[in-house]
């Protein structure tokens, strides 16, 4: 298919430049004139690299260093704006955040739009915006794209899917099935902080929430994290289905059991009092800025004082460990019961990202 | 985001597993027990590849052998099935033409898919399915994938985005910046085939137009084209917007002109007989299947046949060549005349690719 990177800067003069109180249209996605003004005009003043000028329907990367490492991600956030970010910051961090809890770091995106006819192109360029100021902080060149248009009614306003590349140093294998019994459990900050912020966006909590989405590219934290504890196990980040998901994922691929603290997990007040006013757990809400590590007991402590040197670990903690009860993820509750902590069952939060 | 890849084989039984006679519904995008259900009764049968059983975030593949080249692009055809194909293989070699064109090998893919909520599961299943056969043909292994679900109404029932990763050779050098004064201009087929085919199983020609997508992954035939023509400068599939749109992209990122001869283009009569009863033509409706290449006059005849001995390229054609009238496509009618071909204006067709 054409367009798959956006065409050059030298492309014919378009008769009618896009404004941007401009709307989108089918012909917009036609992969002619009006597909060429949409990118001249609108994404390469955001959307820019070297790769992406040239115009041809692929994008030619540096050689790699080591293995290549890609990861994929699909965002359907609603609405488009919220505390914290919006979809396009969601759109880079999230593909980078796949990438890094690999080790590796994240050097590449690409990123394909579908966009609803009648899109504002005010919101596409605030969502462009966010795109290139996260891709900024991330260290991350935009190198191929694609867009195209649905009829109204078709979509709902933008989706963005992207794909990260990077390298894999030698020698780093840190996946989901090295987790091993002993082996001491690390989580970046608060939970649930994200899925709560969009939530409240939607006015769905009755009451304004004050929380503020973790949104964030973590490949910085995570290089920090690696410097400190170079045999860490698993890194990865607690998106949809929240920690408990992701911690029983990990239980099932490594076959180890995990026992975790409540009183360790942190939780913001006001995502708590969120969750018990709508009788949600907290820990099947979504994260888009945090990291789980699991780290050998020997790092622990290392690991945990760089995450909090940096911004994004500020409230790193301490949350449990890796036992040998194959499969099961136990919760260790305030009040001293113990109990099961199962994988998300059904959808409490669609549309969280 | 987490669920980047396909979560692993291990994880936990699903107690109540889907079957082929359900719908998607919003949980089967909220990443817990639905989303993990949903991968290994669904789509883990149909895609699968090592990095996808590993059940991370990310995928690990290869060391590169030269440079690294990506492409990616999002399908959004309407209807999802037509004469000839369906959006599975529309995605799968929409992608791989875009990476076989740099002259690279296309290896790996991702998938990203954005389902409507109320989406027969077995209507999934056949896209899947198509795109399995199809990743076969190309060599291809679908290595990473995400899925979300939308509410019913908010997308059009599927939606995939595919990410392509190949290695370019060493000193390979085909883009749209080679072209140059002299070059022939060649196309591996019949033009337009692949538009036609689906506005017709929309019902919007009025009559049955006996027309088939010509759908597939090129790089074989590019591979073969390259054995003959070392030499090529610049390859690149003709899609969105069609020939007039691709050959106006060249002209302008190479700053040269082209001649063409109407009569040498291959047209089937059938694309002829819709496009003159509808009023469009031919040269901007989109293919799927064909490559233009600009190759040396001295390798012409030698790509031309190389061609011609792939399935894919029986009906070759030379088509015109380069001029130094810069910027400037130019087409010779079958009457003598000589008319501008420009870039396509505006959209003829949306939701074809």
């Amino acid at each position: 298919m054409s367009d798959t990177t956006l065409p050059s800067m030298e492309g014919p003069v378009c008769p009618l430049p896009l404004k941007h109180n401009d709307q989108i249209i089918l012909g917009h996605g036609s992969g002619g004139r009006l597909t060429h003004d949409l990118i001249k005009n609108i994404f390469l003043p955001y959307l820019s690299s070297p790769p992406l000028l040239s115009g041809d329907d692929f994008a030619r990367l540096s050689k790699s260093n080591g293995e290549v490492i890609v990861s994929t991600d699909c965002h359907i956030v609603s609405p488009l704006f919220f505390p914290g970010g919006d979809i396009g910051r969601l759109a880079v961090c999230g593909t980078v955040n796949d990438i890094a809890v690999s080790g590796a770091q994240p050097l590449y995106l690409t990123a394909g739009f579908i966009l609803e006819e009648g899109l504002p192109v005010q919101t596409l360029i605030r969502i462009l915006d966010s795109m290139r100021t996260a891709a900024q902080e991330a260290g991350i060149q935009i190198v191929a794209g694609d867009t195209k248009v649905v009829e109204k009614g078709k979509a709902d306003g933008v989706f963005i899917t992207t794909t990260g590349i990077g390298f894999l140093p030698e020698g780093r294998h840190i996946n989901g099935h090295q987790a091993q019994p002993g082996d001491v459990i690390l989580v970046s900050g608060s939970m649930g902080d994200h899925g709560i912020a969009v939530l409240a966006e939607r006015g769905e909590l009755g009451f304004s929430a004050q929380v503020v989405s973790d949104v964030a590219p973590l490949n910085g934290l995570i290089q920090e994290l690696l410097a400190a504890a170079p045999n860490t196990h698993v890194l990865r980040d607690p998106t949809r289905g929240g920690l408990a998901t992701t911690l029983n994922e990990i239980a099932a691929q490594s076959q180890v059991g995990m026992l975790l603290y409540e009183n360790a997990i942190p939780i913001q007040p006001a995502v708590q009092a969120a969750c018990e006013m709508l009788g949600f757990d907290p820990l099947y809400i979504a994260n888009e800025g945090k990291i789980v590590a699991i780290v050998p007991a020997a790092e622990a402590e290392a690991a945990l004082l760089a995450m909090r040197r940096h911004p994004y670990g500020k409230l790193a903690s301490r949350i449990g460990e890796v036992t040998n009860d194959s499969g099961r993820v136990l919760l260790k509750t305030s009040i001293g019961a113990t109990r099961v902590l199962d994988m998300l069952a059904g959808e409490i939060l669609p549309r969280i990202c």
